[in-house]
């Protein structure tokens, strides 16, 4: 038996996002697909975790899952063995073996998630399903200022939604960071940990400053509100993608 | 009545290539669905006309379309009032008014198709629709000397596919350019004109050089040969997009 660490690349649009949902049986998550294309492979009903739970529609380039294994397939063709069994908008890019005490999620020190949006006029079409098109002037200097409020050690709570189990709410913010070239605009967050929607909060608060609806100085007195209803609206699923994990 | 130019992008992923095939009364052409969009718009039967028929699942960043039109809709908020009854794969980006002999093929001196290549041990799923997966190592600087050798005023029948109603197959390729950047190569071809399918089987050609199949020299006896059966394969479609169109 083998235990085996592997990174993902999915384009999420066509998923309800990673986790399997009991009770909607017919509604494809990557999960799903990726257990169904290992039993195709292996002939063996293996459970799949991963490090980070992506939402419906949330895409990832470097998603990392554990599981275990009794296949033979030397671990260095494991990737293209599996790819050969998936649809191509999951894509196995590397895997190594591991030791068995490996969680994909706890075991994990940081994720770094990267949020797009195309400020063009027209949405390009090249990354309409990549990327949030927002065809606004957005004022960068001060949604820079704002994402330097979030990094810290906070009680988060204002940047969750409604519906997470989390008993603790205190993350790390290591970065979050505002960044343009051209009409696209990227946000970068790293954490140590991700409430239920955070990054995409933290973006549709960010989008706020950015269109002048509130202040950069207000994330704070949004993060010390503690309250949902404080942050501003959820960014769309789309345009997030899980960029890294850390171990 | 107006005589309008209008720039479009297109994913053609999901279309039978530009143009309206008569007799497959049901398969989804660009045009047919421009078309569609105009009348919902103008209440006009518009006919459209490109300066790129380009094939089945070949995109575009920067087709220029002309026509005819009655309505009143200011020619600013054109492209904006067309998009919103166009699906999200097709978006108009500008438009600006020509008089009557502007011919959006005819017209045009010279157009910039772009090819991508994913060089990537693994194909990268957020390109899959937009580039060719080649997973082996292309010799980089014998496709440059290759493509040097396409550029100039030639024949070009050993590059244009069975079909072609061309009569004549000269020619002006003013750039034939091959670049690498990280796992991605990119090869521009800006001629004044192209025959069926001559950006694909140039790329093709290219790829069998790079492969390491032929020499870079081998370009000159294919164009002398003036036989499609000289030349490489085509390339397939998704790789392709045409860039630009200059007047």
């Amino acid at each position: 038996m083998k235990c085996l660490k592997m990174i993902l690349q999915y384009d999420g649009t066509n998923y309800n996002g990673w986790q399997i949902q009991t009770g909607q049986a017919k509604s494809r998550t990557i999960q799903g697909t990726i257990q169904e294309a290992l039993y195709k492979l292996t002939g063996e009903k293996i459970k799949v975790t991963a490090a980070g739970r992506t939402d419906a529609g949330v895409h990832a380039r470097g998603q990392v899952i554990n599981f275990k294994t009794e296949s033979t397939i030397p671990v260095s063709r494991f990737p293209k063995a599996l790819n050969s069994c998936l649809p191509p908008d999951i894509v196995a890019v590397a895997a190594e073996q591991v030791d068995e005490q490996f969680h994909a999620r706890y075991s994990a020190k940081r994720k770094l998630y990267r949020y797009t949006i195309d400020v063009s006029p027209y949405p390009d079409v090249f990354r309409r399903r990549y990327a949030y098109h927002v065809p606004y002037s957005l004022k960068l200097s001060r949604m820079e200022e704002a994402a330097s409020y979030i990094e810290g050690n906070h009680d988060f709570r204002s940047f969750c939604a409604a519906g997470s189990s989390a008993k603790n709410f205190v993350r790390t913010v290591e970065m979050c960071r505002v960044s343009k070239r051209d009409n696209i605009i990227e946000i970068d967050v790293m954490a140590n940990g991700f409430l239920y929607h955070m990054a995409r909060i933290i973006v549709g608060t960010l989008l706020e400053v950015g269109k002048g609806k509130i202040k950069p100085e207000d994330v704070k007195r949004i993060i010390a509100a503690k309250n949902r209803d404080a942050a501003g609206p959820t960014a769309p699923s789309h345009g997030l993608c899980l960029e890294k994990v850390e171990y």
